[in-house]
């Protein structure tokens, strides 16, 4: 098998995710025979570093043998069971180690992180309707993303995947995202949160947001001092307030979630993406006793939260997920992150002598490169993607913005070659 | 470990789905440590059989030799890589295999049941705009169920799932589905159906329906008359028409997919469940060439569908279904179902004596027991889940409706014991 037989008879069937599928005319799709570590390995003998986790979900390497065993007993002993009425043990546990990992209390689990989502928001506005108030509006940041089923688009403001299906969408309400990283800014950012809340606050359920950065939003960054401002006044209006930590948990930013950075305790997290390591999809919204105890109480008054996906509490998935939580308390992922995000950072040092860098920006494992001066239509991102997997990396950039979110493994000869291949690749650009 | 301990340790933080958790202060949850075929094994040494397959999802039983070993080679390769500008062996084998069974040209893929509808849904909306429509609403049928995002809610029409979140849901149009299996029903519904698109069939982007038999809707069934029909009807007020296979696909109604004994080719197919042979969450649309090319255009006309989930086409779940679609082509599943679907039907008839059974129908491996002259308040099918279990049978019926949806691998006696179950169940039940 070849890189070309097998492209095209993917071309011939397969519609490809948030992808304009002309471009393959003239770009190759790239099959992948075999994946480990950071390394993915095409047919044709090419190997790629993962530079961007394969969509922000990988944290330990692919094929990993520690994760890969995990799920090969568990599939010996349940791979998957209703989870109405039964449980089993790596759900029970997984469920343990996440509420002591964030002091929540409960965790409602669903697959993907749209829907994850959606249980946040629809238990949200059911809390309030249990306690006999109907609050129809959710608020979000401008700039926001979380997620791709029609709630969870509705309450996005990336134009880019919104702006065709407005049509089909309930009506929430955006305040503005922190303009820049700095604490002023954000306290900038709060006097207009306050002014929507004192105007509209009764009529809001609840607030979501993607705590320090908004990573599809072209990974805009900001401080923290907005979510703890934000937390204190939407409890001043009864306003739930979800953290959408399907990009940033699991360490991405420094900590083991970005909203701890605030010192704050919210009422809904969702969780997705890392929670398996990258491997299986799995999703879960962590929240308070109080929110459960709205829901709890005879059947016959039909309070019950009815929510449910076929696939819930995955046994397998769970697997994965423990073994993803093995591998951060038995080796110091956090500590080692600290000095790859440095060594990252110095190594971005360069960059800003580049005449088209506007803006380097870093929280965590992730680092972006803004670049200025290009129309949209030289799609530049493309450009760079395509130049930098001729040296053997792939990176996928957002509009003009290049980043890394590299897997946790990543070393530092690896993020050598691939900051080698960004250099290349930005100091190159055509206009 | 006990049942009550894990139990405990369950209800201390976990928030199940689709349950009125204060009902576990007296039912048990039930821990299960393993699970092999058709048995769910716990704790405390009791076994049950499976009779609705995990929430419809298992086909060839729990821990499946073949699918366990499928899996474990697939992990020693790729367990999961970003699908965009990359592709894999087992997806391509995979869409190939679907679209040959369905003469479907392309497959888009997502990970759960609710976002395969979302997909199609945004993807019908999009189709059209993309050719300059704007055509704002969904159509489907009364008590129907297409999966708990809001999207998906909002073309559902269960009241106990949909009624709470009214005010944050779209509008969409529904018509009466049959209200019998007779074709008499399924004409006089078409009538309703051809009114509302003479009316505002061009304000309609799509019409989505379960073929044959509603499950979530209380196992609802009527006749393939009415999608031959319907499917006529909105092709000629240009609504495109999607089948929602998720349920019924995979062989449960006797044929591979339910829309086939209707002799019509959809515009969207979704599938689910089944995809997996109930092991991962997997989910995918296919689609024709012409909805396709509305999409495929020059990048910077902005006409790409731009939906993508995380895990979209994760190589180990993809491995899953090749594994499940091995099975149908090397055991003769169909045939097998159909001996097993009579034999059921003919250890249902001394059900008809009952005088609490109003109505008993079948449609391939799905067998409902209708119960009547029960107040809600009684909850009757709590009731008789609770006497199977005790028998050694796990069913979970639907209001008053007792079904059985059992994997495929179930044999005759394992059928007896069901039944016998079931008929003890509602034999004795108090009203």
């Amino acid at each position: 098998m070849t890189n070309q037989e097998l492209m095209q008879r993917d071309l011939a069937h397969i519609w490809h995710p948030c992808t304009q599928m002309k471009d393959h005319e003239t770009i190759p799709i790239i099959p992948i025979k075999r994946a480990k570590g950071v390394y993915l390995y095409d047919y044709d003998g090419n190997r790629y570093i993962d530079a961007i986790s394969s969509w922000w979900v990988n944290l330990f390497g692919h094929s990993n043998p520690y994760i890969n065993r995990k799920i090969r007993e568990q599939l010996e002993q349940v791979e998957h069971l209703i989870f109405a009425g039964f449980t089993h043990e790596q759900i029970v546990v997984l469920t343990e180690r996440l509420c002591s990992l964030t002091s929540m209390d409960k965790a409602f689990y669903a697959d993907n992180g749209s829907s994850a989502v959606e249980v946040a928001l629809k238990m949200a506005f059911h809390y309030h309707k249990n306690r006999g108030e109907v609050r129809p509006y959710f608020l979000s940041l401008t700039n926001s993303y979380h997620g791709e089923t029609l709630g969870a688009l509705a309450v996005g403001d990336v134009e880019l995947y919104k702006e065709t299906y407005r049509e089909i969408m309930i009506e929430t309400l955006q305040v503005p995202v922190p303009k820049d990283r700095s604490e002023e800014g954000a306290l900038e950012a709060v006097q207009e949160l306050e002014r929507v809340l004192e105007e509209r606050g009764e009529e809001i359920s609840a607030m979501i947001v993607e705590p320090l950065v908004q990573c599809a939003g072209y990974m805009h960054m900001y401080h923290p001092r907005y979510l703890s401002e934000a937390k204190r006044l939407c409890e001043e209006y009864g306003v739930l307030f979800i953290v959408d930590e399907i990009a940033v948990g699991f360490g991405r930013t420094g900590t083991m979630f970005a909203y701890e950075q605030a010192g704050i305790k919210p009422d809904f997290i969702c969780l997705s993406k890392g929670l398996t390591g990258g491997y299986l999809p799995l999703s879960v919204v962590l929240t308070t006793d109080e929110v459960y105890r709205a829901f709890y109480c005879d059947y016959l008054e039909f309070k019950a939260f009815l929510h449910s996906h076929s696939y819930t509490g995955n046994a397998t998935a769970c697997a994965a997920a423990n073994a993803t939580l093995d591998i951060f308390e038995r080796e110091n992922v956090l500590e080692e992150n600290r000095k790859k995000s440095r060594y990252i950072w110095e190594r971005l040092e360069p960059f800003r002598e580049l005449p088209n860098v506007t803006d380097i920006r870093q929280r965590g494992m992730i680092a972006a490169i803004e670049l200025g001066g290009y129309d949209i239509s030289k799609r530049i991102g493309l450009q760079i993607n395509q130049k930098a997997l001729k040296m053997g990396v792939f990176i996928r950039p957002l509009g003009n913005v290049v980043y890394l979110m590299p897997p946790y493994i990543i070393n530092f000869e690896e993020i050598d070659q691939v900051i080698g291949a960004l250099f290349d690749s930005i100091s190159t650009l055509k206009a």
